[in-house]
């Protein structure tokens, strides 16, 4: 296992914190990295399905300067729990709440360079509930058949790479990692 | 479509920008946003897939401090396409060389916050061919069926998040999208 030999700041901001690590590998091999520290908390995803739909969002995107396709997502804040952020997020993106929500993987998002987690949690039993968010404007909330998502994913672009992660799981493994 | 008012850097280190946006919604509302900025570039993942196996490397990952699943994976060097840099990493991190590569999707990796774009290959007609990476210790390679990634998943933990998108879009998308 390579050993961090040195750690100090590059930069801090309101909402990063890069950090330079002096590293060493085998062979006394040293180099240098600069990665993105995480916040600790992480965020939540969540993948809200209800008779066979599966509900959207599209959120401007300011890194990118546009629109794009995501699922309600958001920060988990401080004393929330996944499950509580994840339906507290729900409420003020979509306006659902679930009775029924698993959380069924931790994703991490590019891990050579930014610590990131990103919680997948699946909703079902979803009934109208909307609580008031942080949003600079309406949400448009799309929905789609679970079947027909392929062909609707095809039709977009400046789609959250996690959306493709959380059907993969939510298709593909989540009966063995469901927790 | 919000318009962005004012732009300015809120740091910069070796590898990252981070800007700060102020934008502007409708009805007057203004936000500020912090955003890490791309580098123009992007990155390649690439999927390589030869007689129903699929290979995946494990990478000392320093965001994480910790060893990850992920496909062969770099940066694109200045005046490389996507294919020939996805035909050098391939060759640098498992040492075997495509006959036969499709770029099939560009992913965002999470465009509310930062602005990075990975292409994603699929590499097929493999053969042996080593090129000398820039790598600090030698990459360990596994090999996996392609009917049982879901289940070698399921025992890994520390997955690159992309893997999952990679996967997703080649099982799901590759005949809508590939280009």
């Amino acid at each position: 296992m390579p050993t961090i030999k040195n750690i100090s700041l590059a930069a801090v901001t309101k909402l990063f914190k890069v950090m330079k690590l002096e590293i060493e590998f085998g062979k006394g091999i040293l180099r240098d990295y600069e990665v993105i520290a995480g916040n600790g908390r992480g965020a939540v995803m969540i993948l809200p399905i209800m008779d066979d739909y599966v509900f959207f969002i599209k959120e401007y995107s300011a890194a990118i300067d546009d629109y794009c396709l995501t699922f309600p997502k958001g920060k988990i804040d401080e004393g929330e729990d996944v499950l509580t952020a994840a339906n507290r997020e729900l409420q003020e993106e979509i306006g659902l709440k679930s009775q029924q929500m698993n959380h069924v993987y931790t994703l991490d998002l590019a891990p050579g360079y930014i610590d990131h987690k990103t919680h997948i949690v699946i909703a079902q039993e979803l009934f109208a509930s909307k609580l008031q968010g942080d949003e600079p404007e309406e949400l448009e909330v799309c929905k789609c058949k679970l079947l027909e998502v392929q062909s609707f994913l095809a039709t977009h672009s400046n789609i959250d790479s996690r959306v493709f992660s959380a059907l993969y799981i939510y298709s593909n493994l989540k009966h063995y990692v469901q927790s």
